[in-house]
């Protein structure tokens, strides 16, 4: 019983996931679900995105947090459109939260949406937004074991981020047992090794980024 | 509707949790619901409590995952009896799974009872376990609003611990900010910093376990 009502939220969640995806497609909107625990640097990631790309795309960006709104006055900064979800409490984003703020933005004059997810490697990953593509986020000082661990999301991230190398020399983290284990559950996920403090292997970011939106564009209309 | 199911399950939980912490207390088991993100070191934090305590004290560990024994086989190496639970996906433990591990544990032979719980800092805050005290993990790389972000694990937290202080130097993490807001949200919790790698202030953390313990032995029976 308990299992058929949960069920049905889900479907009730994809259902709308797919009106927000064709909306967001109707519209030439490629949208990211960044993924990660609390702390690995989501809001960073973006911070460093809007700098390298806020002037080259139309950009916006929703941020969800169970309390506050400082990621959002963080990512305010950079002055593109940002909505704030504060879930009071609820564990990660579903896609009728998403769709709201869908109707809040004007998305003929949007290119890319970032969806920041609830801090959490694992509720957020049932929950299908609407997005293009679920990219996972993890730093070098919570373990190269995440992915054996927690690997729902590595199984269904298009792109997996590295952060914090540049606390590689601090920390016990083999990037040849974490990229094994992640190959183990998702043989042809990318994944990128960056430090958002530095700037070191952004540029990489960057790329995929650009690459993923064109194939996105490319797709034949309706698909 | 939801609600009220989702209210009903949570109530089932405390029932559970009620017999179980019952139990415990009758056997005069100390028990601890260690709760933090992924990676945070819940159970480094574990390794370094059994050698300092591990023949002083008669101790258990249950261990939950979403997947892998991992954390169990690094608990297993000193010499406690150790359960894991897999979730097979759950976001947190719930009290009928302690139950069953209490039916495997000789809590007569036991004195201290350590619950790691899954990597994640909203929804196992929410389960009451049976436990006397739940104690909050967090590290200084994900940053100092934490506190803010996820104010409910902070509020129920009987002890903050403040991992992998050794890595302050390369990160930006006020001490007094986190202290700040946790003040802000829970005036009398002892916020404990150390660092599991170093050693460093791991003195006060086994101090705390000891004061928490007797003070729960001196509490009169049945309360």
């Amino acid at each position: 019983m308990e299992i058929k009502i949960v069920r049905n939220v889900l479907r009730a969640n994809d259902e709308v996931a797919a009106r927000n995806r064709a909306l967001l497609r109707q519209h030439g909107v490629f949208t990211v679900n960044l993924i990660s625990s609390p702390g690995s640097g989501k809001t960073t990631l973006l911070e460093r995105t809007l700098e390298a790309l806020g002037e080259k795309w139309r950009l916006a960006i929703i941020v969800g947090d169970l309390a506050t709104t400082r990621d959002a006055e963080r990512i305010g900064r950079y002055g593109v459109p940002t909505v704030q979800i504060n879930t009071e409490g609820a564990c990660h984003l579903e896609a009728h939260l998403v769709a709201r703020c869908l109707a809040d933005l004007d998305l003929s004059h949007l290119e890319v949406l970032f969806i920041e997810n609830v801090g959490n490697l694992v509720c957020p990953v049932g929950y299908d937004l609407g997005e293009e593509v679920k990219v996972g986020l993890v730093s070098v000082t919570e373990g190269d074991d995440k992915a054996a661990k927690y690997p729902r999301l590595f199984r269904e991230a298009g792109c997996v981020v590295v952060n914090k190398t540049d606390l590689l020399p601090y920390v016990d983290f083999s990037r040849e047992r974490f990229r094994a284990e992640v190959a183990a559950i998702n043989a042809r996920v990318p994944v990128l090794e960056l430090s958002c403090r530095t700037g070191e292997g952004l540029d990489q970011w960057f790329s995929w980024l650009q690459q993923r939106r064109e194939q996105a564009h490319q797709r034949p209309a309706g698909a």
